[in-house]
């Protein structure tokens, strides 16, 4: 039932000649940007939720069936926080999107500072063992799945991070507080001309704040996106970085800025590019393949999705909403040598330099 | 595409009458359960092998498509054991369907002993901290996926371990050794009927040597199988248990070849049952998010996954062999009120009494 042709259906697919709300380097900035007087959790909390309303209406005008991000606000039940995700599924163009928004406060857990002081000489000493902390983030996270194998999958976010002395008064300044985020490239079928795009406007968004950045970022981000026991990263990469405080937060701040912006002129032209192209089963049952590869790395590995499983009362369903809405695995799947698939797969099984 | 009714299709299926090949009480014994001078690890290596060709028989009868399944031999590049693949993929009956042997040997490294010894007090005791051991072990392992959505997924497991002072002379007996396994069904939707056969069969298999091992390994079964995340067992339970070695090794030889051999008779006349039921697409749909959860389990918890993804060298084709063909995950899915997909949520949120 499921091994007919494809083709004819999705190439009545129509991509739009222009992508709305994509940034505008000439724009005028928005006042969170600008005004210096706010504190900067509500300055990356208004980014976010920006950069959140942008990206839906970049990816909405994608699908030409009209389908709208079905948005969600939820309220976590001890009061210490709230989210807003927005999710588009069985979409045309894109089969399963989700950008989600959260903003949470609350009292570290020993877990939690075991992971952080064992991640870094510095947390360690400036986390005292005997005290306790309380700590809240702002941040956005982005997973998109289009429908057409051709259209590469991509992931997204960006936070920022303060912990305070437990119970600090209102106004008393983070003990520590850092910025961690990225943005990768996870495609079916490999096509350079993507691959350098999309790391290109990358690097570009990067290098104008610090040209250690995009060589430092690109190397954490093939590394952290590994299924290890394949042998191969996750898709083809991008950038990835956590616990960013090496400058004032004022520069960083406008780091993350540019480089979340730069994901929608990164990443929403590819899907335009590939979304109408014709495809068979074929196509679609390696996508799926490569799915099932994607669902692995996000169960077995992702600290984010780990760290959310394992803590009492979170949402699943925001946790899991990186997933696919259709994986599989095939046993024994072997790509003929030197077909499209098996490109894929060297393209996975090495780094490549995607940038001049 | 994917949405049409598949109900015509499907009904086409016709069940065999009978299913060859399930043990007769009154047959013979094979030699290997009547020859008490081989040593246990040869013996249980020849029960797998023959209960592994058994099922397989007993699987491809169900197959009205004819479909066999593809056996593979693949020996450990070290040189210390093979094991046997039995797959079967796309069939008519089943989506795919997994048969696996292995015996394999080796010397355990820190983190396997640290594992073992945190299990069990009696373990930490025998295997001292200062020495190293070897091990082998004879296992075989089934997960099976039919295509029916009404056909429920099973998988069983039985192995016995050997450990063995490290380079000990042939001949000289295991410092420790034991058995585990167990079997347990995983149905999306459900039919009390179908879940008081399989774990009726299993109760009475049980039963026949001790009358506290069914209600034991039942709750070690409904605990083990948990998506703690979801707060939902992966099915509706059956048999597990590790570590058995309470009885001297003829007894617990015998109990595992009953229990072995009682999952043919558990499992296989369900499948029969329901493979050729109508159904839709809504029906295929629910099939494949439980599906999904199903890989959540088996990618998050399940220890034997774990530890063979971490294992270096491991055959990870057969270790993930266990996952679905496809799977499913839908933003925020929640069945109507008293629906049969409610029906099944019910069953996974609670245990029930399923035997006289």
């Amino acid at each position: 039932v499921a091994r007919q042709a494809l083709g004819n259906e999705v190439s009545r697919l129509k991509a739009p000649s222009t992508i709305p709300y994509t940034d505008d380097e000439d724009a005028a900035k928005p006042a969170y940007y600008t005004d210096h007087s706010k504190p900067m959790h509500d300055r990356m909390e208004a980014y976010v939720l920006d950069l959140q309303d942008r990206l839906v209406t970049a990816l909405e005008s994608l699908d030409p069936s009209l389908q709208k991000f079905v948005r969600d606000r939820w309220e976590r039940s001890d009061g210490h926080g709230y989210g807003i995700s927005c999710v588009l599924q069985d979409g045309a163009a894109l089969e399963k999107a989700g950008v989600n928004v959260s903003v949470i406060s609350g009292t570290l857990t020993p877990g939690q500072l075991k992971s952080m002081r064992d991640r870094r000489a510095q947390t360690a000493k400036l986390l005292d063992d005997s005290e306790q902390f309380d700590f809240r983030v702002a941040g956005i996270s982005v997973v998109v799945h289009p429908r057409n194998p051709y259209a590469p999958t991509a992931h997204m976010n960006y936070r920022r991070f303060e912990v305070f002395r437990q119970n600090a008064p209102e106004g008393e300044p983070p003990v520590m507080a850092w910025f961690g985020g990225g943005a990768d490239l996870t495609p079916a079928y490999l096509f350079s001309e993507d691959a350098e795009h999309f790391h290109q406007t990358l690097k570009d968004a990067c290098d104008a704040h610090d040209s250690s950045y995009y060589p430092r970022f690109k190397t954490w981000c093939d590394k952290y996106f590994t299924n290890i026991h394949r042998g191969e990263t996750r898709g083809i990469g991008g950038i990835f970085f956590d616990d960013l405080d090496d400058k004032e937060p004022e520069q960083l701040f406008r780091f993350a800025y540019d480089a979340g912006n730069a994901f929608i002129r990164a990443y929403v032209p590819l899907v335009a590019r590939r979304m109408a192209m014709p495809y068979t089963q074929r196509e679609r049952d390696w996508q799926l393949i490569r799915r099932g590869h994607y669902a692995e790395f996000n169960l077995v590995y992702d600290r984010g999705t780990k760290f959310g499983l394992m803590t009492p009362g979170a949402r699943i369903e925001s946790i899991l909403m990186s997933l696919p809405l259709t994986a599989r695995w095939e046993y024994m799947n072997e790509p003929d040598p030197d077909s499209p698939e098996d490109r894929l797969l060297r393209a996975v099984r090495t780094t490549t330099n995607w940038t001049r």
